[in-house]
C-alpha cells in the first residue's frame, strides 16, 4: 500500500468513526432536549452535520440508533456488574452491593427516558424487541449477570447458599429500576445509598 | 324542590356522570390504539361525543385524565393490596404474597404504557408530577401499603420480626415492576406465577 493511499485509508476509516460518534453525540442531545418524540432522524441528522442517508449507513433505524446510545454512552451498568465481578470473595460484600445498587439506580434514572420513549411507540417498540430478540441483548441480561455474581459468591460462601440467586438479583435489581422510576415522578424521603444499604441488608440477612 | 326541578337535577346529574364515562372509555381506547402521542384531547373528545371544553371541564388537562384512567380503569392493584390486607393473619401467607405478586405484575404491565407515556414526555411529566405532589398519590404509595402489611405480618409473627419492612415491600414491588417492564422488551422464560413463588420464597426466608 502506497503512503498516500494509507493516509487516505486511515483518514476516511477516522472519518467514518468521527462521524458516528457525532451521530451518537447529536442523538444524546436531541433526547435531552426534545424528549424520545422529538429525537427525530432528521434532526439528529443535521446536528450532527450529516445527510439522513449517512445516518442511516451507521444505523440501521432510529432503534438501533437508541440501542448505541443506551449501550455506549450510558455504561454505567456494564461497569458496576465488572467491578462486583472482579471484587468477588474480597471486601466486604455489602459495602461492594451497595456500591453496584446506587450505580444501577443511577443508571435506570437516565436509562428511563429512552426505555419509555420505546415503551410508548409502539412501532418504535415492535422494531426495539426484534433487534433485541436476534442480538440476544436486553434489559434482561444484567439480572442474569447478576445472578451469577451472586452464585460465585455463593460458592465462596458469603452468601447463604440456600437462597435462590435469581430471585434474589430480580428482587434487587428490580428495587433498583423501581426506585430510578419513582424518581421521576415523586420526591423520594431517603438519599439513594441509605436506602441501597438497607435493600441489600435485608437482601443478604440470614 | 318541585318534582320537575328533582327530576332536570337528576337527570343532569347522571348526564355529567355518564359524560366523564364515555371520556374515560374514550381515553382508553385511543391509548390502546394510538399510544400516548396519539390520543390527544381532540381525539378522545371525538370518540366520547363531546366538545374539548365539555372534557376539559371533567378533567383540568390530559394529565388528570390519564390519572383517572389508571386510578378508576386498571385498579388491579389497589384491590391486589386490599386482599391482602383482609387476609392478614390468615390462611397460606406465601400463596398470598404469590397472588399478590402475580397481580402487581399484570398491572404495571397495562399501566406501562401511561407511565412510560409520560415520562417520555417532559412536558406531561412536569404537570403529572406537580398533581402527584398536590395530591400525595403517586406510585410509591403501593409500596408504603405493602410495607404496612408486612408490619401487620411481622406483628402477628408469620414474617422475620428483624427484617425491614419498607426494604422488603421495595424488593417484592421492585421486582414486579421490573418483570412487566422487561416483559415487553424480550420473552421471559419462566411462567409470572412460578416466578412470582420463587420470588416471595426468596423474600420469606428465615
Amino acid at each position: 500500500m502506497s503512503c498516500a493511499a494509507k493516509s487516505m485509508s486511515t483518514r476516511s476509516y477516522h472519518d467514518r468513526m468521527s462521524t458516528r460518534d457525532r451521530i451518537l453525540d447529536a442523538a444524546e442531545q436531541a433526547l435531552r432536549e426534545h424528549g424520545i418524540v422529538g429525537a427525530t432522524t432528521k434532526r439528529i441528522a443535521r446536528q450532527a452535520g450529516c445527510s439522513e442517508a449517512l445516518l442511516y449507513k451507521h444505523f440501521p433505524g432510529k432503534e438501533a440508533l437508541l440501542l448505541a446510545v443506551l449501550l455506549e454512552r450510558q455504561p454505567t451498568l456494564g461497569q458496576a456488574l465488572t467491578r462486583l465481578r472482579q471484587g468477588a470473595g474480597q471486601g466486604d460484600l455489602a459495602d461492594a452491593l451497595t456500591g453496584f445498587a446506587v450505580a444501577a439506580v443511577e443508571f435506570y434514572t437516565r436509562a428511563a427516558g429512552i426505555a419509555s420513549g420505546v415503551l410508548a411507540d409502539p412501532s418504535l417498540m415492535a422494531g426495539f424487541r426484534n433487534m433485541l430478540a436476534e442480538s440476544g441483548r436486553g434489559p434482561h441480561v444484567p439480572v442474569l449477570a447478576l445472578a451469577e455474581i451472586i452464585k460465585a459468591e455463593q460458592g465462596g460462601g458469603r452468601i447463604d447458599a440456600d437462597m435462590d440467586a435469581q430471585a434474589a438479583a430480580a428482587m434487587l435489581m428490580g428495587a433498583c429500576f423501581h426506585r430510578a422510576n419513582l424518581s421521576h415522578f415523586v420526591d423520594l424521603p431517603e438519599d439513594t445509598r441509605t436506602w441501597a444499604a438497607t435493600v441489600v441488608g435485608t437482601l443478604l440477612r440470614r
